[in-house]
């Protein structure tokens, strides 16, 4: 039987993730498949810490060393920021490697580039993993976007701030009780920024936007503002009018085709499709001509629900591969 | 450029819609997939009623003038009941034609046969209209189980249901008068009893058990619960309690391997993910074991919603082909 070589780029907790879901789930892929799946090289920075155990002769700190692999077909990446991962990313694809990524930082950014080149190689680019976690709104989207137009996006697409705001809500916490509690959980970073400031819900968005509208609005037109902005009186009065703050990264096509985009606190009424999403979950609901609205909720981040779809990503992948040299 | 063939059993609302989605996307299908589709023959009973302008010269009433069509390569079905449609569509699959069905009676039944004759015969089976109507569920279930495993299923299937409950609860009504609403609205048919009993509800999430778990319960162990058995004093007694009664269609894996399933009204606590699902929405929770659990809403009936994913269907059917035919 034939085997796929794939490398993973970045061993924290989404890299090791996908190892694991590889590892746990290899007689499953394998039977659906009908090629089996073997991660050969792990990029680190450092090699003298096995982070999970047997992986030792796996690791590598050299990426020439991952892209002279023989065979190498597909590339996980879960690393951050845009370099050196768009510089890896586009080097394999030059040597048509199929590339999955988790990294929304680079894709929002580089997105549209390294699927152009993928294309040109005959190759596949996944990036369920960037936006929303385990929540598989890039599939889906794809799929409407087959006969329906979306003309709007609104999402929660930042599970920290969302199990922050329901906090605020529910326990009347102050925004610093918040934070200390998501930290805490592991939720939230030390340094939260990218979270609180909407940063991360902007790079969302984007990717978001490539996908729907085919483009982005310039950068600098986008508004993106944080929940440190909100008031403990704002936070009182909207539970008294029974509303609900979300924080919502929200986008739109207008009729003149210009496309629209914003990351800010927003006040929900009940019959919101965001407003009964609470806790670390992150929904994105789509305006389309045909179905109407769509919602899709579910948890927005962890090892499991990320490397699972990332996975998905190379199963739908390869399946294509399998299922026309079958069906033709 | 290839044009491929197709006809439409059934021209009623949703066969209707088929026909004008493809009119209205033919250009954008073209644009993506590389081949034009052209409706040439549209199957009713009395051929002497147009009821759309300009297929007169479409209309037969005989499937044995549709299968004869020279190059037929894909059949969408949105006839009611098990037959003729299953005979139908077993014919066209024979003849190695796509088929794509909305019929959740027929397919509840006789799916499982309809896939494993197709892949023999190398053709592919498109169902997503069977259940929740513009509700991507089946794409959205076969992607996750390319990874995941789903333990639970827990849907409101039924949108005249569900709007007859939202209305019992906000507004106080009755049941006969929610469902008198129901009808006027054309939400619920002169006779209700499908919905209204659990029965379509039934046949739905029957469909999801086969693709969630390969197999089905014995229909005769499962409970179908209507309605129609609240009484005005449960819903106020829920009411002041905060919670909600949804008409639940529910299927659950047991440790053992044993599938369970029931369709009844269920009172839901907020925190339920079909808590919020008002009106005539459907929705489907699924809890799997890398992801958590999963919840896609929208609209789970009309013309256009479920006209659009049938094309979905067709598109996702065909781009596979073309893909490859590009790809490799």
């Amino acid at each position: 039987m034939a085997t796929i070589k794939a490398a993973i780029l970045g061993f924290g907790t989404v890299g090791q993730g996908i190892y694991h879901v590889v590892n746990e789930k290899r007689a499953q892929l394998k039977a659906k498949l009908g090629v089996e799946l073997e991660i050969v090289k792990i990029l680190v920075r450092d090699t003298k810490n096995e982070r999970v155990p047997g992986t030792a002769a796996l690791l590598t700190d050299s990426i020439e060393d991952v892209l002279a692999v023989d065979g190498l077909q597909v590339v996980f990446e879960a690393i951050v920021d845009e370099e050196p991962a768009f510089t890896y990313l586009k080097r394999a694809v030059e040597q048509r490697c199929h590339v999955i990524t988790a990294n929304k930082v680079m894709f929002a950014k580089r997105g549209m580039e390294l699927q152009q080149l993928a294309k040109t190689k005959g190759v596949h680019v996944g990036y369920e993993a960037t936006v929303a976690g385990g929540v598989p709104i890039i599939k889906t989207m794809k799929n409407i976007l087959l006969v329906n137009d979306v003309s709007r996006i609104q999402g929660i697409l930042n599970g920290t701030t969302n199990y922050m705001l329901t906090k605020m809500r529910q326990e009347n916490w102050s925004y610093d009780e918040a934070l200390a509690e998501a930290q805490r959980l592991g939720y939230a970073e030390a340094d939260p920024y990218n979270d609180v400031s909407g940063q991360d819900a902007f790079k969302k968005i984007m990717v978001l936007c490539d996908l729907a509208f085919g483009e982005q609005p310039n950068w600098d037109d986008v508004d993106v503002i944080g929940i440190n902005t909100l008031t403990t009186e704002q936070l009182e009065d909207a539970k008294a009018k029974g509303l609900r703050y979300r924080h919502v990264a929200e986008a739109e096509k207008l009729e003149d085709g210009t496309i629209v985009a914003k990351v800010a606190p927003q006040l929900v009424a009940p019959d919101h499709p965001l407003y009964p999403i609470d806790d670390v979950f992150n929904a994105v609901a789509m305006e389309t001509n045909y179905i109407g609205t769509l919602t899709v909720t579910g948890p927005g981040a962890g090892m499991y629900p990320t490397a699972s779809v990332m996975v998905e990503d190379y199963a739908e992948i390869i399946g294509k591969r399998a299922g026309f040299t079958v069906s033709i």
